[in-house]
């Protein structure tokens, strides 16, 4: 096994590399069967809101059994979990009668999307998307969202982002659509702002697709290369997660629960329609990348063949030269021209005139 | 963020890069999610048409409220609207009952061509096609199409292009069919319409590419291979805009909406064939294209190939006069020949001789 | 745009290049839509014939009105019109019920194999597929075959080329299998004919193909790399000309219609068994072709990488001579075995020793 | 056209690239709708078998006549035809009331493996594979078979090849399964015969893979190159092959023919999944030879960089002295060093200091 | 046919390339259908567990008889088999009634995962992975797990590896979930601790992934090559073996076989889930190779681009220097500056200024 400090004297000297190779690995690490692993969050952070088209009441970081102590009396509740702790969602989950294996799902590391109908709870993982500026790759964060009888619980990985703010601000908003309608209505709210989301993150994608064609197109080197090969990476990523979000979608809008009014299937449809986009985005990106690489060797080939021609040239040049030199260097006694008073002359200039010659014959056969 | 000076100085020298770069940024700048960003348009025109088999009244360039004050009264009404501003959809909107999810559909930018069926109206979206003589590039406007009880109403883009210009032309003619016909016969021939269009555009992309062939056989160069990949480009943008419309008419045949006439689906199953014609031609475009990529490189390859043969050529006859001349240049006391009348010429023939004999040689194997 | 003169002009001394940049703009300029601009036939020659088990009747280029005087009763009548007229289409349409959506179909041009049955008429257009012997392509003419009650009536594009003639011979002797069945006996004859002809054109392709490897193998040059091009677009005319027609016949076979006898199905599954085939030998060419576009750049690699080795045993060659030429051409007052007698052959021999010894060893590192 | 002469001159000096194209020829040449084109065999052998559980009847090389006299009598009746002839087919279908379209697919050349279920008779053509040693290529030969009410006919192209000869000797032993069963289930064991020697084909081309990918590794080389080419093509015909089989397959077991016992439809099924199991094995050696395809053109690389380097290191040595000879080489009057005892040895010195400083360079900067 | 012991020199002298050939043999040997060569196993060990919720009954490494002596009464019997004998798989058949077909499978080498369902006998074989740390690669185990009524029985075929250790450490707790259900939860158990160690394997390749990548942009060479190659034959492996379970645990949820509780539905969607994200892991694998292989190709190029430009960079350098040299070094009686006190430095000045300006010329222009 390699010591980090060699990895870190590497990554001073060639930071570029590593990069790459490190996100292959933070790639290809998926195991769902390992629940244990998750360290319990250092900090968890409940969130309360409990509405009806009349009135509003948000409870910030308060404790959790607070959060679970509302009844929600004909309004509608949202928790929000930031911050996964098995201890919390157990409870949560006696409190609202939430299947053990749903509780495994929202506990598990680097879950596949996937959606889930038991018990009377509407269930789904999707991952969320960040695009990460410093390491110009894409960040995931998985969130679960439980829809229960008047109730919607969220649970997020990381406490220190804040998805739904925006959401928030327009819930107490008393014109709010939100809070005219149902939970379900809540719940297609959250998918949407995590699918809209993902086009953010793509458009900025987007900006360096363009920056490193302008690169490619200007100096293709080693730097260009490695760039494509992150690119093609986070691909794979923006792939793993959005692709499966249709059939979420799908099975949501197939599922005959009670908890979804039919009224509301349209909203839920036009987030399929969203997804859609979305994947044949990535296969955009996909036929991009595919494009820049073809784009990047072909201009590496003509690079070298412009390097090759130059040396052609010079060669064509200098044989000329080479053999007459060499030919007035031999030291024989009788060499024609020799004593001759413009022999020199005329050498130095067969040197230069044949060469000459020579190209406009190369030039015109069309060679350079 | 590199400043636009900086772009627009590049843009002087070398255009062609730019380009394409530009228009990838373009392509990838899809997000229709973000409806708010869409401006008021700056010119707005209604246009109306009140008909039946008898009779037809021409509205052009009304004010909204008379065109909307129109009562079809057995007659068929088709309100065509270009250029978009929120507040004129949400009149249109409220007169003919388009739902508020439809109104979005309509005010979002960057739709995938989608139809929806929603409180007694069909609508859908698809993309109008354009071919940009300047930049070689499609381009692509938004058109929304409502099919309501007895009217039509249509929304687009872009008030300084008219894409249904032939169409009412022949709409004013009594003995036109869809004068005879019910609104949904309409519906039809402003799809066909706009379908049709799409093989115009292509056609003038044929065009390109048989003038990129012909340039890659005779100089493969570094333009060519711009080109290549913007082709590449605008044929993702022909994917992106065609595919969807064939699920939209698809969803129109089956859609079992009273506004169609069972008569009249066999007119959108002939779009449809279009449609899949279309499809087809667009999977032909990128077969040639990968073709083209294919031929470039090979062309490149065999020039470079062809370049590498005329200086083994060189290196070969060089070879033997360099080592000849070098032998009799040493500065040896004892040098044969050095002293015979003709040795220079026996020296200077073996210059000549011998790679005269190599290149038999090599000629004979096959090399040359 | 280019002048005629200088397309002849590149023609008369590059035909090559110029066939398969034509034949882009051929393959690629598709338009279904644009139904007026097919010009109406030169020439039209109409044949009849009406039969049952016991006699047959043969109306050789009679005029239209004759054809159409005729009646079945109880036999069954084969029209045949080779050029299409839309003053005849309309004739014949009106005689038997063709309704106009079909006319358009058959006056069409660039239609996409397809299938329609409307009001008791079986319609179909499939493309007849010719091996150009000159230019080395697929040529295509456009058949529709309509199957009415008791009777067939064929419309073909081109007058010169006579493709149901064999069909027409069989078709008069009273063993006939034909003239003992039903139209639709008939009909499937025709399909038949027409499906059996793709193998024929593809056997010569086939032939190209061989010819083609051989060459790629023996001399892999510009003009190969140009006949691989030409291959794949002849494939891209072949895929989009016989993969509808499994959608066709399929569709022949699903349809209720009156038309058909149940007894019959078995020999139109027949039909489809061939189509599928002929698809299947599709794919084989084109794995072909991109195995042979392979083979080409492997052999060029291989032949620049010969090409390669010899420059560089002859650089290898001429290093050590040049050295030793150089160093005793130094004018030193004091030059070592400058005055020796053997001086000037040993230098000599050491120019030889040296070059073989440095082969002997790349050899052993199997360099070379 | 070639001359036989001219091919059979070429195929001595250059039997290896003849072999390819060859078979390009022959795996291209299909055409299953010239049925007269097959010429009677010259040979035919027919067996008969007539069993029960309790006795056994063989007829070895009877005539015709013979083996159709033999009343199956609740016993169960095969007949083994090796070799077609028309009248002979003709014969046994009139006597087992097979239909004459299967006939002609008895009779025809190249088939598409296909079942049929006519007329109380159930029918497939199937082809079997054999691994041809000397050519290094899969030979395939086509068997129809014919399961009517207690019998089971087969035809065989080839009565040299002996397919089902260990399935006799089985069947011979009294405790033989079929023995015991219907007619069905000895319909399955020759199905399953065929498709288990697809098997043992497969396995004589991966140990041409293995070899070949040795040789890849050893001395990527133009023969290399062609074995190469040469596999993808047998691919091609194991895939045409075999895949259809599946479909054949499953349409006997979803067929409801009374001749097959429910019972036995799970050994159909075990056949289906052994198809299965050879279609993903084709698929793997499709992988396998793009990964050698890859590997090799890597190969061939990555020789041409080492020789390259070769070149650059050897023209890198070469320069200083070129130079230093030539600065020494000049005829003046006043040179630096000329008059010094050591200046011969000065001069030479610098030829062989500078270039190995330049190598420490060029080795530290990871050139070589 | 190749000696051993020439095999065996060539591993010692070139491990590295017959390690990938030798595996490239035993992957495409796959003959599911040759039953008898299974040799029968050296050494067979019995374990059998007779479980309730209140009770276990351990028996290790018991004789056969014993295991099946036991009677379940109400209690669940799990056998565990190591090694396989076709004596004692008809032991267990007969006492189970397990069908021969099944036996067969059970007992046959290279099976394609599969399931069954016959006799109430819910059947299912799928391949143990393993990573093997020596060879880099991926090893299988063939496991048929048998459900019956209050029994499974496990037939494993190599008795040195323990899959199942941890498992039955935790049915030993009275805690476990297990023991308090159905046989079908230890079936389902056993199927999930399968799937589960795919993940595991994967990791392990994951892990060389990595290593290779980084490989691959320090030092792109031949061992590299290699490597690479043997990645894609394990991806091979992986997706041959995963991706038939897919199917397999569908049909276990399609099958409405009695020894199915419903409740425990989910419990093998859960292990379809794990199944799918698996499958999704081995399509990101093929990418990542792809990516590797084109990264190679391109890090290749590069770094012959960069040879190309020192031996440009030396042969123009070199190029004015012999001229010059080769000009002065003519034996002409009168050269201009020969004479001259500085003639030798002017000279050798031009020799030096020359080729900088030239340099500087090239630099400007973008060539290196």
């Amino acid at each position: 096994m390699k010591s980090q400090t060699e990895k870190y004297l590497r990554y001073i000297f060639n930071p570029l590399e590593l990069f790459g190779t490190e996100r292959t690995r933070e790639i290809l690490s998926v195991n769902p069967t390992v629940i244990t692993e998750r360290a319990d969050a250092q900090k968890v952070v409940f969130t309360a809101y409990l509405y009806n088209q009349n009135s509003i009441e948000e409870k910030k970081e308060v404790p959790l059994s607070e959060a679970l102590s509302l009844s929600t009396n004909g309004k509608i509740l949202w928790i929000n979990i930031d911050g996964l702790r098995k201890a919390d969602v157990d409870r949560v989950g006696d409190r609202f009668g939430i299947s053990p294996l749903l509780r495994e799902d929202i506990l598990a590391i680097g879950q596949r999307p996937k959606m889930d109908d038991i018990d009377d709870i509407l269930f789904c993982v999707v991952n969320m998307l960040y695009f990460n500026e410093q390491k110009k790759s894409v960040d995931q964060e998985q969130i679960s969202l439980v829809l229960g009888k008047n109730c919607v619980i969220t649970f997020q990985d990381d406490p220190t982002r804040d998805v739904f703010d925006n959401l928030r601000n327009r819930l107490k908003l008393p014109t709010s659509k939100t809070r005219a309608k149902e939970a379900d209505y809540l719940y297609y709210t959250l998918l949407d702002t995590i699918v809209d989301h993902y086009f953010i993150v793509m458009d900025k994608l987007g900006d360096l697709i363009e920056d490193l064609e302008e690169e490619i197109v200007r100096n293709p080197n080693k730097r260009v290369l490695a760039q494509i090969n992150a690119l093609r990476k986070e691909q794979i990523v923006l792939k793993r997660n959005i692709y499966p979000v249709r059939e979420v979608i799908g099975n949501i809008i197939k599922s005959e629960s009670d908890l979804l009014t039919d009224f509301n299937e349209r909203y839920f449809k036009d987030v399929q329609d969203h997804v859609v986009q979305a994947i044949d985005l990535v296969e955009n990106y996909r036929d991009m990348i595919t494009g820049m690489q073809d784009l990047y060797i072909s201009n590496v080939n003509l690079k070298m063949n412009e390097v090759m021609k130059v040396m052609a040239i010079v060669t064509c040049l200098l044989a000329p030269a080479t053999v007459i030199g060499g030919v007035f260097g031999m030291n024989f006694d009788v060499i024609p021209l020799s004593g001759h008073h413009w022999g020199f002359w005329i050498a130095v200039g067969m040197m230069f005139i044949i060469p000459i010659w020579m190209l406009s014959i190369f030039k015109r056969r069309g060679w350079f």
